[in-house]
């Protein structure tokens, strides 16, 4: 019963049976290695373009140095408020990009407001040293709410940074569970919608550490290279993340394992919808579960051995919950079964 | 014949089978596991005393965020001027440290002049806003060229940096390669000798991907938590590192392959020597072993397959290297064997 | 008719000339002078206790450096969304102190909620790298919107600055036509409320070039000398700073200056509220009024030689203003007449 | 007998005069107002080509901003070892600039050598993210030695940083000093020699506060609006600055200023070389002057109410002053009288 976070899970048998694989030999070091290209290949593939790709640690660095990446002096970029680099990363992004800066949009569901963000970004119009200039817009796919934009909706955003001149940014530490939710394409779900960078996440979904930055238009990523070693984030046996990523994309595994998890959900979503214990807090489409249940309930549960986090009210509603009740937070993975999500019901 | 970095090697099968044993269950992420637990504490008796321990992604992570765990406005740091966090980390080191500056100093055989350091220390005693503040002293052990630091050396450098009132940082890429050089214990060749801060390198010597700071007073770690989450590093699911350091740890595995390395730069340095057609640019007592061959032999061991980089004269040295030679870096390491050396030695 | 900024005005002739007469004969530089001396010791007397005084260039310096005297690894903010700190100062604020993070907080007519301040602290009640940490609260005194804090409401705030652990800093780029307004001594609009750093401002009351930070507690600035170098504001000649202040305090012109500036700002609220032409955006206090004109009106003003800004319309009243109307921000300051304003109501 | 530096000078009495004759009446703010384009103006009629201009508060500033304006990831820029950016700006050059570094270069008389200069350019000729890149070279004009480039070595240092495709950066603090001396035009020792950027003094030379950043090239300088307000370096009152810069323009004011500062300097310089109780430690050629005392003879002098810093030995000199002696620095300004250097002279 572990609906903690995703990145409770360890690594999927394949992916780590790829690293004994590959663990022999020898192979040049920082990202040069037949391996490294042969994988950097495949993302050209997956999403039918010619990219660049960037691997780093976490993350968090992903999304810092993407944004490092367009940074400039007095630089401003729009994202939601509960965008995990704005409430979630320790202000890595501000410190990785030259105190570059963040400005919160409200919106429902986890998702940017095209409205509020044109509001937004339209006080900028202006050329001002002192309020600063508009340098990118970043969304999450999935959100951090469980919610997942659909094509129309990172269209309406991609429009208005379009017109203003931005970079579109895309946090995908769950990329893989929106994109199976949507049924789409990688190159439909990215830069076919507009969006110009993209933080692809696969430590959520299976591999032990693998994160990669992917830039649609390779010219954008001239500085990368000097960024990522600035920012300490240059491995050197990079192998070990490509191995990592061999296996992940091998007969699609990635996607499969991206469809347990969010079948999980659907699974949890159901037994919770039927529950009269609990009740959804809001509707989600991926691998993330929001409930409101008893403080009782929370706790029994957990005494029973689930584990899950009791999560903060937005801000926004902040009468969801009621005093004797609490806002619980569930996240599947591919490593949950469908015994695991029953027994929680159960237990619940 | 690959002797061009020991990160050129994959890691020991030991330990890529530690990250199939490990992928599956659930484990509590960011650092909170029991096997983090429990490898933290093998950290205290590695070093018999508790220590606090840092997984960072890389080592010049480590290095840099040893440095903003001591950094404050106008601090000055002193290096040798060949130490990899001034020379080889593409400015890391100032970067992760609020601008914090680096003071070279000169030193015969890579290593740090005592005197040398004495007198630029001194050059701030008077205080002054302008010059900046000395806030730390690190020295590498072993050192980028190949030569290891004497306990005795060490704490000539230690009663230099105890009497300024600066912290002694170790930068510990290769930690092991001169521990069982020296044939000291780990608290012999850090604590002991005033070391505050370690960067305890073991991707070089058979990880895949381990670097940890280790402070052997936890009380100077206490911002640790947060710096490490501003710069990007602190992992999901670190029980990939710690699965890799149990291993490595499992009946001193890392002392074996440490052991090991230098032995086949011992068998290298022995050949070379006997070798009419190359000589030991100086004497090296770790895993990396410095020659001077000439430039044709270079391009033919290279068309042979022998993997090595040219390095750069030793600004001190200039005249090192006639104008038909070249300098050649040698780096052995857990996977190298008898038969390689003695490949590269005949092919030469 | 000047109503564009009270940064139009010139110096105060008195201040001019004290520039005149401190500009012969020696003193040494870098802030050790006897007038520098001698004028920090007035501060002392201002304030009514022993205090720690820094001057620096700009207003956004002295903010943004009395935030870095604060800073920590992971550090949160709180301020007005309308905060200069946060609306107006390109970046510096973060630039200047290790990239930590601005949290704005909502409320009316300029002045941060205490509830909302509440509510967004508590959010990091539970320590968390991923969240970072509260490192200080600032309001600014008089707001950018015209209005003044009264002494029970920075109680208010103070208390949970307090409660919290967290220091509280008041930029007073117009400290004294707050101060003169609310009729109060320096210190019971500061100290005695429980504000920790001060950012002092008299440029925009009649000085060419000064501000100036001040700790209430000494201890608490013994990093900023090295962090004022650092930042590049540490001037030479400081004696051209205190001879500015020492004509500013000289008889209290510095409080005769800002009641005057308040007083030409009563009659042009009077003016407008008399005016069929034009009605107060809302009630002000100080020295900054903001009108509803129509677009035309407005138009025709500017022609006529009248200098003012149209201003943002504020983001929790989009309804404010009409389609064919403007928002207008008028500033008097030392140098407004009477004439000025008359004329200027004339025009409209 | 006030010798200590140029900076313990008040302000000629014409800039301080002009600051009261621009106090009055009302003029936009930032940079905007009809003095400042008249004196920006003036900057281009000075160098004879259109150039950038961007006034900021203090030579840490100038030069830390100019660097921000060529900073890129990894950067390195060179610099003499004694240079000012290096030695005695407490980091501001590095904080200001996102940490790019600075590489110290040797070279006898405080000048960089050019061939040392080359060597160290050089070991960054083949691209590596590890070692970083060269960004700019930076030379101090005059030094802070005293001494003066001549045009063929600025040439010299110029034709390097061309054939690495690197900006040269002139540090003048001293600029009008040097100018005199060498007796060139300002176009002749800046662009003509090929600096792109120049950090123009004038503080030093009978100005309150006024450093400007000149660009040859204006498209260089593109950045530099959000650059300087990020940094907190843009005055509101610029007008005060203008203003300043009017009376140091006017009838040559500053060339006059300077070589009576430089004429000081020569009679002191004479009548060191005349006196048994000191010796020159090196010649120089600008408004400082080096000398080797007794240790004895510095006490009493300073007894005697003469004013002066005791210097710290040159590192590559380390047997310029005997045991019972001490290196001073003497320095000059506009307000030196032969009767002050007389005086000096006889109490020695």
């Amino acid at each position: 019963m572990f609906f903690a976070s995703d990145n409770w899970a360890g690594a999927h048998p394949a992916i780590a049976e790829s690293l004994v694989k590959e663990a022999s030999g020898y192979a040049s070091a920082y990202g040069t290695s037949d391996l490294d290209r042969r994988v950097e290949a495949h993302f050209n593939q997956i999403f039918e373009r010619e990219v660049a790709v960037f691997f780093v640690g976490t993350g968090t660095a992903a999304n810092s140095l993407a944004l490092a990446s367009v940074a400039r002096a007095g630089g401003v970029t729009f994202c939601h408020f509960d965008a995990h680099v704005n409430a979630d990363e320790g202000g890595a992004p501000e410190y990785l990009s030259h105190a570059s800066r963040l400005y919160p949009i409200e919106g429902r569901d986890g998702k940017m407001s095209p409205s509020a963000l044109h509001t937004a970004v339209s006080r900028f119009d202006t050329p001002s040293v002192h309020q600063g200039r508009p340098m990118a817009v970043t969304i999450t796919q999935a959100t951090e709410t469980g919610t997942i934009y659909t094509l129309d909706e990172i269209d309406a955003i991609s429009a208005i940074a379009r017109s203003k001149g931005l970079p579109l940014h895309m946090d995908g530490a769950r990329f893989a569970n929106a994109l199976v939710a949507l049924d789409v394409t990688p190159a439909e779900m990215t830069w076919k919608r507009g969006v110009d960078i993209l933080s692809f996440g696969a430590t959520k979904n299976g591999c032990w550490c693998v994160e990669a930055i992917v830039f649609f238009n390779p010219d954008m990523a001239e500085e990368m290279p000097y960024i990522r070693k600035r920012s300490a984030q240059l491995f050197s046996k990079t192998r070990f993340v490509s191995a990592q990523l061999e296996a992940y994309f091998e007969g699609d595994l990635w996607l499969d394992l991206a469809r347990h998890a969010n079948a999980m959900s659907d699974r949890l979503r159901a037994g919770l919808r039927a529950s009269n214990k609990a009740r959804l807090a809001w509707e989600t489409e991926s691998n993330e579960v929001f409930a409101v249940i008893s403080k009782e309930a929370s706790r029994q549960a957990q005494e029973k051995g689930a584990k899950f986090y009791e999560w903060l009210v937005p801000r926004d509603e902040p009468d969801l919950v009621g005093p004797d009740d609490t806002l619980i937070r569930l996240v599947t993975s591919f490593a949950t079964t469908p015994e695991d999500v029953d027994r929680f019901l159960d237990v619940l």
